[in-house]
Protein backbone atom coordinates (compact mmCIF):
# COMPACT_ATOMS: atom_id res chain seq x y z
CA UNK A 1 0.00 0.00 0.00
CA UNK A 2 1.92 3.67 -0.89
CA UNK A 3 1.53 5.92 1.89
CA UNK A 4 -1.36 8.49 1.85
CA UNK A 5 -0.95 12.53 2.34
CA UNK A 6 -0.90 12.11 6.02
CA UNK A 7 1.63 9.44 6.66
CA UNK A 8 3.41 11.54 4.09
CA UNK A 9 2.91 14.68 6.18
CA UNK A 10 3.64 12.83 9.98
CA UNK A 11 6.73 11.56 8.29
CA UNK A 12 8.26 14.60 6.91
CA UNK A 13 7.34 16.63 10.44
CA UNK A 14 9.17 13.36 12.11
CA UNK A 15 12.33 14.78 10.45
CA UNK A 16 12.27 17.87 12.64
CA UNK A 17 15.17 17.70 14.79
CA UNK A 18 13.39 17.05 18.27
CA UNK A 19 9.92 15.65 17.14
CA UNK A 20 9.14 11.72 17.65
CA UNK A 21 6.67 9.93 16.02
CA UNK A 22 3.82 10.53 18.64
CA UNK A 23 4.46 13.94 18.50
CA UNK A 24 4.70 14.10 14.58
CA UNK A 25 1.21 12.62 14.68
CA UNK A 26 -0.16 15.13 17.32
CA UNK A 27 1.01 17.72 15.17
CA UNK A 28 -0.54 16.90 11.66
CA UNK A 29 -3.70 15.86 13.67
CA UNK A 30 -3.82 19.35 15.05
CA UNK A 31 -2.78 21.34 11.52
CA UNK A 32 -5.52 19.33 9.53
CA UNK A 33 -7.71 19.64 12.02
CA UNK A 34 -8.24 22.81 14.48
CA UNK A 35 -5.47 24.93 11.80
CA UNK A 36 -5.29 24.54 8.59
CA UNK A 37 -4.18 28.04 8.30
CA UNK A 38 -0.75 27.69 10.11
CA UNK A 39 0.13 24.37 7.92
CA UNK A 40 -0.48 26.69 4.84
CA UNK A 41 1.27 29.34 6.34
CA UNK A 42 4.10 26.74 7.19
CA UNK A 43 4.68 25.51 3.74
CA UNK A 44 4.69 29.16 2.69
CA UNK A 45 7.29 30.23 5.15
CA UNK A 46 9.63 27.43 4.33
CA UNK A 47 9.42 27.78 0.66
CA UNK A 48 9.76 31.56 1.48
CA UNK A 49 13.28 30.68 3.45
CA UNK A 50 14.52 28.63 1.03
CA UNK A 51 14.50 30.60 -1.78
CA UNK A 52 15.68 34.27 0.65
CA UNK A 53 17.86 32.56 2.92
CA UNK A 54 21.67 32.58 1.82
CA UNK A 55 24.86 33.26 3.80
CA UNK A 56 26.29 36.56 4.46
CA UNK A 57 29.38 36.49 2.04
CA UNK A 58 31.97 38.54 5.23
CA UNK A 59 30.33 36.22 8.51
CA UNK A 60 28.20 33.45 6.71
CA UNK A 61 25.26 33.91 9.00
CA UNK A 62 21.75 33.43 7.66
CA UNK A 63 21.02 36.37 5.85
CA UNK A 64 18.41 37.59 3.11
CA UNK A 65 21.15 40.27 0.99
CA UNK A 66 24.57 39.44 -0.04
CA UNK A 67 26.02 41.32 3.54
CA UNK A 68 23.95 40.83 6.60
CA UNK A 69 22.90 43.80 8.75
CA UNK A 70 25.76 43.77 11.04
CA UNK A 71 28.41 43.10 8.26
CA UNK A 72 27.08 46.05 6.64
CA UNK A 73 26.76 48.78 9.66
CA UNK A 74 30.14 50.98 9.51
CA UNK A 75 29.35 51.72 13.73
CA UNK A 76 31.02 48.96 14.14
CA UNK A 77 34.11 48.20 14.77
CA UNK A 78 35.80 46.05 12.33
CA UNK A 79 39.35 45.49 14.20
CA UNK A 80 37.52 43.30 16.46
CA UNK A 81 35.53 39.63 14.88
CA UNK A 82 34.13 37.75 17.01
CA UNK A 83 33.74 33.92 16.45
CA UNK A 84 30.13 32.32 17.34
CA UNK A 85 28.56 29.00 16.83
CA UNK A 86 25.09 29.68 16.02
CA UNK A 87 22.96 32.91 14.91
CA UNK A 88 21.60 32.38 18.46
CA UNK A 89 24.44 33.15 20.40
CA UNK A 90 25.38 36.00 18.02
CA UNK A 91 22.14 37.12 19.53
CA UNK A 92 23.10 36.91 23.26
CA UNK A 93 26.30 38.61 22.93
CA UNK A 94 24.15 41.43 20.62
CA UNK A 95 21.98 41.32 24.12
CA UNK A 96 24.61 42.31 26.06
CA UNK A 97 25.20 45.67 24.52
CA UNK A 98 29.14 45.50 25.59
CA UNK A 99 30.41 44.14 22.07
CA UNK A 100 30.54 46.83 18.96
CA UNK A 101 33.15 44.37 16.45
CA UNK A 102 31.63 42.35 14.06
CA UNK A 103 31.31 38.55 14.17
CA UNK A 104 31.83 34.82 12.15
CA UNK A 105 29.31 33.03 12.79
CA UNK A 106 30.34 28.99 12.54
CA UNK A 107 26.48 27.50 12.01
CA UNK A 108 27.75 25.04 14.16
CA UNK A 109 30.88 23.49 16.38
CA UNK A 110 33.14 20.05 15.79
CA UNK A 111 31.59 17.19 17.16
CA UNK A 112 33.52 14.42 15.57
CA UNK A 113 31.48 11.89 17.65
CA UNK A 114 28.79 13.03 15.31
CA UNK A 115 30.99 12.93 12.54
CA UNK A 116 31.00 16.83 12.21
CA UNK A 117 34.64 17.89 11.16
CA UNK A 118 36.02 21.59 11.64
CA UNK A 119 36.04 21.67 7.97
CA UNK A 120 32.28 21.16 7.67
CA UNK A 121 31.52 24.18 9.36
CA UNK A 122 31.73 27.81 8.08
CA UNK A 123 35.86 27.48 9.09
CA UNK A 124 37.44 27.45 5.86
CA UNK A 125 36.09 30.72 5.10
CA UNK A 126 37.29 32.48 8.74
CA UNK A 127 40.70 32.61 8.19
CA UNK A 128 40.59 34.23 4.91
CA UNK A 129 37.80 37.12 6.14
CA UNK A 130 39.94 37.32 9.61
CA UNK A 131 43.15 38.06 7.13
CA UNK A 132 41.46 41.22 5.83
CA UNK A 133 43.83 43.42 6.74
CA UNK A 134 41.57 45.13 8.89
CA UNK A 135 41.07 42.65 11.86
CA UNK A 136 43.44 42.46 14.74
CA UNK A 137 41.69 40.57 17.45
CA UNK A 138 40.03 37.58 16.93
CA UNK A 139 37.74 36.46 20.50
CA UNK A 140 36.76 32.56 19.94
CA UNK A 141 33.24 32.77 21.85
CA UNK A 142 32.47 29.01 20.91
CA UNK A 143 30.46 27.45 23.69
CA UNK A 144 32.63 26.04 26.85
CA UNK A 145 31.46 22.64 26.40
CA UNK A 146 34.32 20.50 25.04
CA UNK A 147 32.85 20.55 21.76
CA UNK A 148 33.07 23.87 21.76
CA UNK A 149 36.18 23.80 23.67
CA UNK A 150 38.03 21.93 20.77
CA UNK A 151 37.04 23.98 18.24
CA UNK A 152 38.44 27.00 19.61
CA UNK A 153 41.87 25.17 20.28
CA UNK A 154 41.86 24.42 16.62
CA UNK A 155 40.59 27.40 15.27
CA UNK A 156 43.28 29.66 17.44
CA UNK A 157 46.14 26.97 16.13
CA UNK A 158 45.32 28.09 13.16
CA UNK A 159 44.39 31.47 13.40
CA UNK A 160 47.90 32.15 14.95
CA UNK A 161 49.77 30.73 13.05
CA UNK A 162 48.58 33.24 10.41
CA UNK A 163 49.91 35.95 13.24
CA UNK A 164 46.44 37.00 14.02
CA UNK A 165 45.97 37.95 17.92
CA UNK A 166 43.38 35.47 19.40
CA UNK A 167 41.63 35.54 22.78
CA UNK A 168 38.72 33.80 23.84
CA UNK A 169 36.10 34.71 26.25
CA UNK A 170 37.36 34.62 29.90
CA UNK A 171 36.02 31.30 32.06
CA UNK A 172 33.64 33.43 33.81
CA UNK A 173 30.93 31.67 31.63
CA UNK A 174 29.96 28.77 33.28
CA UNK A 175 31.41 25.48 32.11
CA UNK A 176 29.06 22.83 30.52
CA UNK A 177 26.95 25.52 29.36
CA UNK A 178 25.71 26.82 25.88
CA UNK A 179 26.17 30.57 25.53
CA UNK A 180 22.77 31.24 24.37
CA UNK A 181 21.86 30.33 27.33
CA UNK A 182 23.78 32.66 29.47
CA UNK A 183 22.51 35.41 31.54
CA UNK A 184 23.74 38.93 29.96
CA UNK A 185 25.62 39.83 32.78
CA UNK A 186 28.09 37.01 32.71
CA UNK A 187 28.37 37.03 28.84
CA UNK A 188 29.44 40.24 29.56
CA UNK A 189 31.73 40.09 32.13
CA UNK A 190 33.42 36.98 30.05
CA UNK A 191 33.36 39.68 27.06
CA UNK A 192 35.89 42.12 29.31
CA UNK A 193 37.80 39.55 30.82
CA UNK A 194 39.00 37.88 27.84
CA UNK A 195 42.17 36.07 27.82
CA UNK B 1 11.90 46.64 9.83
CA UNK B 2 9.54 44.34 8.46
CA UNK B 3 9.94 39.85 9.09
CA UNK B 4 12.89 38.26 7.18
CA UNK B 5 12.04 35.23 5.90
CA UNK B 6 13.96 33.51 8.62
CA UNK B 7 11.73 35.27 11.14
CA UNK B 8 8.67 34.52 9.29
CA UNK B 9 9.56 30.39 9.80
CA UNK B 10 10.86 30.74 12.93
CA UNK B 11 7.10 31.91 13.58
CA UNK B 12 5.52 29.69 11.93
CA UNK B 13 6.93 26.69 13.55
CA UNK B 14 6.64 27.94 16.83
CA UNK B 15 2.87 27.44 15.86
CA UNK B 16 3.14 24.30 15.93
CA UNK B 17 1.94 22.58 18.98
CA UNK B 18 4.58 21.48 21.76
CA UNK B 19 7.36 23.35 19.82
CA UNK B 20 8.78 26.45 21.90
CA UNK B 21 10.88 29.54 20.64
CA UNK B 22 14.12 27.93 21.32
CA UNK B 23 12.91 24.73 19.37
CA UNK B 24 11.48 26.54 16.30
CA UNK B 25 14.78 28.29 15.97
CA UNK B 26 16.83 25.33 16.40
CA UNK B 27 14.19 23.76 14.02
CA UNK B 28 14.50 26.45 11.36
CA UNK B 29 18.54 26.77 11.54
CA UNK B 30 18.93 23.32 10.98
CA UNK B 31 16.77 22.83 8.15
CA UNK B 32 18.53 25.80 6.56
CA UNK B 33 21.85 24.68 7.11
CA UNK B 34 21.50 21.27 7.26
CA UNK B 35 18.51 19.81 5.89
CA UNK B 36 17.38 21.89 2.67
CA UNK B 37 15.64 18.94 1.30
CA UNK B 38 13.41 18.22 4.38
CA UNK B 39 12.50 21.91 4.47
CA UNK B 40 11.32 21.76 0.85
CA UNK B 41 9.51 17.87 1.43
CA UNK B 42 7.95 19.09 4.32
CA UNK B 43 6.67 22.43 2.27
CA UNK B 44 5.19 19.55 -0.39
CA UNK B 45 3.87 17.07 2.65
CA UNK B 46 2.08 20.40 4.08
CA UNK B 47 0.54 20.94 0.86
CA UNK B 48 -0.21 17.69 0.04
CA UNK B 49 -2.21 16.97 2.99
CA UNK B 50 -4.12 20.22 2.90
CA UNK B 51 -5.01 19.09 -0.96
CA UNK B 52 -6.27 15.39 -0.56
CA UNK B 53 -7.06 14.77 3.24
CA UNK B 54 -10.41 15.46 4.42
CA UNK B 55 -13.12 13.81 6.60
CA UNK B 56 -14.06 10.07 6.08
CA UNK B 57 -18.06 10.47 5.39
CA UNK B 58 -19.19 7.76 7.65
CA UNK B 59 -16.36 7.68 10.78
CA UNK B 60 -15.21 11.37 10.49
CA UNK B 61 -11.45 10.20 10.98
CA UNK B 62 -9.01 11.65 7.95
CA UNK B 63 -9.04 10.13 4.86
CA UNK B 64 -8.24 10.90 1.21
CA UNK B 65 -11.37 9.48 -0.25
CA UNK B 66 -14.99 9.50 0.54
CA UNK B 67 -15.15 7.09 2.67
CA UNK B 68 -12.11 5.49 4.19
CA UNK B 69 -10.57 1.77 4.12
CA UNK B 70 -12.09 0.72 7.31
CA UNK B 71 -15.52 1.95 6.06
CA UNK B 72 -15.78 0.80 3.13
CA UNK B 73 -14.39 -3.08 4.33
CA UNK B 74 -17.36 -5.44 3.90
CA UNK B 75 -15.81 -8.15 6.50
CA UNK B 76 -16.24 -5.80 9.03
CA UNK B 77 -19.27 -5.94 11.53
CA UNK B 78 -21.73 -3.15 10.73
CA UNK B 79 -23.26 -4.01 13.92
CA UNK B 80 -21.05 -2.67 16.37
CA UNK B 81 -19.53 0.96 16.20
CA UNK B 82 -16.84 1.89 18.57
CA UNK B 83 -16.58 5.61 18.89
CA UNK B 84 -12.80 7.01 19.86
CA UNK B 85 -11.13 10.41 20.33
CA UNK B 86 -8.55 10.49 17.94
CA UNK B 87 -7.05 8.15 14.45
CA UNK B 88 -4.44 7.16 17.11
CA UNK B 89 -6.80 5.81 19.54
CA UNK B 90 -8.55 3.80 16.44
CA UNK B 91 -5.30 2.44 15.26
CA UNK B 92 -4.05 1.29 19.23
CA UNK B 93 -7.58 -0.90 19.17
CA UNK B 94 -6.89 -2.28 15.43
CA UNK B 95 -3.26 -3.81 16.75
CA UNK B 96 -5.37 -5.28 19.62
CA UNK B 97 -6.72 -7.53 16.72
CA UNK B 98 -9.71 -7.78 19.41
CA UNK B 99 -11.98 -5.47 17.54
CA UNK B 100 -13.77 -6.25 14.08
CA UNK B 101 -16.88 -3.76 14.26
CA UNK B 102 -16.78 -0.13 12.66
CA UNK B 103 -15.61 3.08 13.90
CA UNK B 104 -16.43 6.74 14.57
CA UNK B 105 -13.75 9.23 15.34
CA UNK B 106 -14.55 11.97 17.36
CA UNK B 107 -11.09 13.96 16.87
CA UNK B 108 -10.73 15.57 19.97
CA UNK B 109 -12.92 15.36 23.36
CA UNK B 110 -14.79 18.01 25.08
CA UNK B 111 -12.94 20.20 27.41
CA UNK B 112 -14.83 22.82 28.73
CA UNK B 113 -11.37 24.69 30.62
CA UNK B 114 -10.09 24.68 26.74
CA UNK B 115 -13.18 25.75 25.80
CA UNK B 116 -13.95 23.14 23.43
CA UNK B 117 -17.56 21.99 23.82
CA UNK B 118 -18.90 18.68 22.46
CA UNK B 119 -20.55 20.61 19.34
CA UNK B 120 -16.94 21.63 18.36
CA UNK B 121 -15.89 17.31 17.95
CA UNK B 122 -17.16 15.31 15.17
CA UNK B 123 -20.49 14.26 17.67
CA UNK B 124 -22.92 15.92 15.31
CA UNK B 125 -22.65 13.31 12.79
CA UNK B 126 -22.42 10.62 15.45
CA UNK B 127 -25.77 10.26 16.52
CA UNK B 128 -26.91 10.19 12.56
CA UNK B 129 -24.72 7.68 12.10
CA UNK B 130 -25.63 5.65 14.93
CA UNK B 131 -29.26 5.55 13.64
CA UNK B 132 -28.26 4.01 10.04
CA UNK B 133 -30.52 0.87 11.47
CA UNK B 134 -27.38 -1.73 11.11
CA UNK B 135 -25.63 -0.54 14.41
CA UNK B 136 -27.19 -2.22 17.41
CA UNK B 137 -24.43 -0.90 19.95
CA UNK B 138 -22.26 2.10 20.23
CA UNK B 139 -18.85 1.22 22.27
CA UNK B 140 -17.57 4.28 23.76
CA UNK B 141 -13.97 4.49 23.85
CA UNK B 142 -13.08 7.68 24.85
CA UNK B 143 -10.17 7.96 27.34
CA UNK B 144 -10.50 7.53 30.72
CA UNK B 145 -9.47 10.76 31.97
CA UNK B 146 -11.78 12.90 33.61
CA UNK B 147 -12.30 14.87 29.95
CA UNK B 148 -12.93 11.42 28.26
CA UNK B 149 -15.06 10.34 30.84
CA UNK B 150 -17.95 13.55 30.58
CA UNK B 151 -17.63 12.88 26.76
CA UNK B 152 -19.09 9.45 27.14
CA UNK B 153 -21.19 10.59 29.28
CA UNK B 154 -23.00 13.44 27.44
CA UNK B 155 -22.69 11.05 24.51
CA UNK B 156 -24.47 7.86 26.28
CA UNK B 157 -27.24 10.24 27.03
CA UNK B 158 -27.90 11.74 23.87
CA UNK B 159 -27.54 7.57 22.33
CA UNK B 160 -29.44 6.35 24.83
CA UNK B 161 -32.50 8.76 24.30
CA UNK B 162 -32.61 7.70 20.64
CA UNK B 163 -33.07 3.78 22.37
CA UNK B 164 -29.34 2.57 21.36
CA UNK B 165 -27.46 0.16 23.12
CA UNK B 166 -24.57 2.33 24.93
CA UNK B 167 -21.43 0.33 26.68
CA UNK B 168 -18.27 1.83 27.69
CA UNK B 169 -14.90 0.11 27.64
CA UNK B 170 -14.64 -1.45 30.80
CA UNK B 171 -12.85 0.02 34.20
CA UNK B 172 -9.29 -2.57 33.18
CA UNK B 173 -7.60 0.88 31.12
CA UNK B 174 -5.85 2.09 34.22
CA UNK B 175 -7.46 5.37 35.26
CA UNK B 176 -6.15 8.64 34.33
CA UNK B 177 -4.53 6.97 31.08
CA UNK B 178 -4.70 8.33 27.38
CA UNK B 179 -5.76 4.64 24.91
CA UNK B 180 -2.98 4.89 22.64
CA UNK B 181 -0.17 4.84 25.53
CA UNK B 182 -2.04 1.60 26.98
CA UNK B 183 -0.55 -1.76 26.47
CA UNK B 184 -2.37 -3.80 23.82
CA UNK B 185 -3.80 -6.61 26.39
CA UNK B 186 -4.98 -4.43 28.49
CA UNK B 187 -7.09 -2.81 25.57
CA UNK B 188 -8.10 -5.78 24.19
CA UNK B 189 -9.40 -6.82 28.08
CA UNK B 190 -11.52 -3.78 28.53
CA UNK B 191 -13.07 -4.12 25.35
CA UNK B 192 -14.30 -7.85 26.20
CA UNK B 193 -15.72 -6.90 29.49
CA UNK B 194 -17.15 -3.65 28.18
CA UNK B 195 -20.50 -2.93 29.85
ZN1 LIG C 1 27.52 39.22 7.98
ZN1 LIG D 1 -14.56 5.93 7.87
Amino acid sequence: MSQTALETLIDALHRLPGVGVKSAQRMAFHLLQHDRQAAAELARALDGALAAVRHCARCYTFTEGEICPVCSDDARDARLLCVVETPADQAALERTGSYHGLYYVLMGRMSPLDGVALSDLGSQGLVQRALDGVVEEVILATSFTAEGEATAHVLAQGLKSRGLKVTRLARGVPAGSELEYVDLSTIAHALNDRR
